[in-house]
């Protein structure tokens, strides 16, 4: 059996469903799994649809011509159709910290994500070591007030030579340039170490100690121009009191962020997740 | 316009969804929702549609007819349509406790449940002002070893005579009969005040103290003829320390009761509960 | 045997809680709970006792006496004494909304609560019914631009009448006076329909819809002159998704905003929170 | 500055907290955490004390001894006094599943958990290469029912070789001898992947799925003769729905595992449980 999966958007109208469902029933295509959702301010609809077709017959080429000419056009659908057999690659950003590689890293090594790490890319040379012992390619690329463009060129070609679909900065300290975020619309997936919109910017855990919040979070988004303001795709939050220091909720936080960022790639490798109007639809 | 929801239920094969949305559609119908889920162990189909079409040429009867014949036979489904133009009716069996009944009617109260109440039912006397300040008639049989089968035969005469559709038992502290439970097949909601199937039967509360848990919680479920051993249909937990007393876990977990409670009614009477197997499928 | 609670705060230095304690021994009481807490970087010291004395020996006003001749002078302490034997008395200020009202009352009526609710306030007359059926005054006091500095010497009149501890406002949807704060600096509680410090001010769940959070909290402070900016006694929060409409997001929180808000009125009627620098030690 | 930790456990009786804070003061100490809680029903009293002492005139043997005979024999006391400077020793016991064990060593390796690991004892040879990568001695010892005895004599052998204080059961999937854990009382920390005391026992993922519940758990507790029914030190829990298979609840599961184990270790090591009729009391 072929699974694939399709991802649709477009202004509601009536007869949607049917006509998509029809269309891959007359395909011999059986529907697996279908989740539909309608932005009833906006008038969009969105739908996600797993299919199964039988190898001999199928053939995607076909499939997505077809399905463009008598579906995707009456509509005018966005829409993209993943093929269950090829993972995509995930480049991972990291600085200092380890609490995220680590833990996408072992999740990897555990066969937990559908995914291909091809390279790990870092402004430090902290973690080679563990990139090391998982055998992935570290690149150690400073970046300095002067640097930046240079470094950033330097990504680029690293993420082009490598084939990179969608980037993870697990904790990385600096801020992307324009130009890399348009390279990778809604595939750059950050962690941010406070309950967004709270505290966006840097150093979140000083600013919720200060207030004195009884309940800390962490965001996963994608990166926008606009620092800490991208389509939230997850969160998560645990509570802290009047005992706790900065220390405790740093280290706190840290089981949040690894844990949320985990359940956005997740979420974003498996398809799950559409962007519209700087918000997420996240299909279950 | 005129909005009906369809629940079906039958074995997994090809082509339910796209006949089934074909079907709607050819009714002049439009789908405005669509949940699905094939529970794949058992190879069992289970959806649920909210169609919209418009009230001059739509005919329910007529509908369900149609639909029989065309689609429900030809995959042996159990389904059922309901018409959002009338509210279920509900009794609440209650004993002495009064925080969730008061959830219920002051939610009730504030438009909050799309229901009907037409009584209360109790084995005592003590929640009757509060029924009263609610303008909902309270009758008060009680229940002893040797009245119970008169006492519940009076019970059943009541919910005939109002017409009840299903039966909330709001911390009712009897043990319903295999005739009344027969009766009301997925029908009566109850909520247990431990997180099942931890400490079922009486007195959850002292056993979660006594075995030192630090999360107490609030199951609720369909009654059937084992005790505590119904489909669940939502479960809601909160954390608790040495620090506190058997006393402290009845508080609270009163607070969870009464939100468990109140979301297993709301989804019940929005029909987004199915039953297959002593388990709940709950569309989101 | 008496039960008396002493919070105590002053600056950090050694052998506070030895002078203490053994001042509460001299004196003959038991401490049946201790609970104490340094914030290292004020330096500043807090401390939450229990002592139960013989009911023959025992004279408040002496101990008060002595306990700061003894002790508090030395330490220059900010101290307190509660005896248990006096409930404080808390009005509710209520608009419109009869979620939190009817959550307050019902646990009121329960025996929940350590407190007497003297009366009401509300600047509505939607909600009297409800204070009805549970016996408690009803005061409406329109406030508009024109009428507002007469409306609240009414309500300081009604308080001060009712010889009222401190204030709850559940959902009261106009905002005090300075004149009324002032009156009632740390006793006023409010609750706030959005996880503070995000979304603060006006329409809380509309802005966390618009922004696609993925949970949405509720938060009760203490009110001081800066709008949603007091010391944060107690949060919670709730998950949401794409799939939840504004209203929605409104029937979740209401379950959030009581449960939060009788927390916060319990923690304060048990003299378990202290306020310090714009900030809450909350004892356990 | 000396900084000690003293954990006291006896029968209540009036003027213990004096007595014992009294006494530190005279010993030119200062206290700088105090918590305590008295069991009601048991009449039992807890307290855990940290203390500052200068360390110019501060003996360790001194205090203790003088303790004993002025506060601990007067009041019958089991105590504890733990010293910072030294670092428990801690093995970790794994089989195949590496997920409990990456957590544990990356936390170690960050500086998150205050305690040294000499070595890691598994049955199988699976994840030696992960502790080749931390540096830390992994020692395989094969455990069948033919040489369980002789295993576990290897396993205690070395434990008492490298000095080990305390045992984690990092997902180890062997049942210990009475005899190993009556060596250990109350220093073996297991993981259960269930919410005791629902689900004791093999596959209780297994368990929970066929039972439908809504929530999933996982249970960290001290080991004791009767399986899965030790003192439990931290529980949490992650919600699941109808639509998540077995394979997910265990992929969900594992992220409760690594965490609930963690918070555990941290507990233990920070010597904040103490034991007590199969029961934790854990401060803050």
């Amino acid at each position: 059996m072929k699974r694939i999966t399709i991802l649709i958007n477009c202004n509601d109208s009536k007869g949607i469903i049917a006509s998509v469902t029809n269309f891959v029933s007359q395909q011999s295509g059986n529907i697996v799994y279908i989740d539909q959702y309608v932005d009833r301010e906006e008038e969009m609809f969105f739908m996600r649809l797993e299919c199964e077709f039988s190898v001999e017959v199928f053939n995607v080429e076909v499939f997505k011509n077809m399905f463009n000419e008598v579906i995707a056009n009456k509509f005018e659908m966005n829409w993209q159709l993943h093929d269950g057999d090829s993972k995509p690659k995930m480049a991972v950003f990291v600085s200092k910290y380890s609490h995220c590689l680590y833990d996408i890293l072992s999740r990897y090594n555990a066969g937990e994500l559908d995914v291909e790490i091809p390279l790990i890319i870092s402004n430090h040379p902290d973690l080679e070591n563990i990139a090391k012992s998982f055998n992935i390619p570290y690149y150690c690329i400073k970046v300095t007030k002067d640097t930046k463009v240079e470094a950033e060129n330097e990504q680029l070609r690293l993420l082009k030579e490598y084939n990179v679909d969608f980037i993870v900065l697990a904790r990385y300290m600096q801020i992307l340039s324009s130009k890399l975020i348009a390279e990778y619309p809604d595939h750059i997936i950050n962690i941010h170490h406070s309950f967004l919109p709270a505290f966006p910017g840097a150093k979140p855990y000083h600013s919720a100690y200060k207030r004195g919040v009884k309940i800390i979070g962490a965001t996963s988004h994608y990166v926008t121009e606009d620092l800490d303001e991208g389509p939230i795709i997850e969160q998560d939050i645990t509570r802290v009191s009047h005992t706790h220091t900065i220390k405790d909720f740093i280290l706190k936080g840290r089981d949040l962020e690894k844990i949320v960022l985990s359940r956005a790639i997740k979420l974003h490798t498996q398809r799950k997740v559409m962007v519209h109007n700087n918000k997420t639809v996240v299909f279950t």
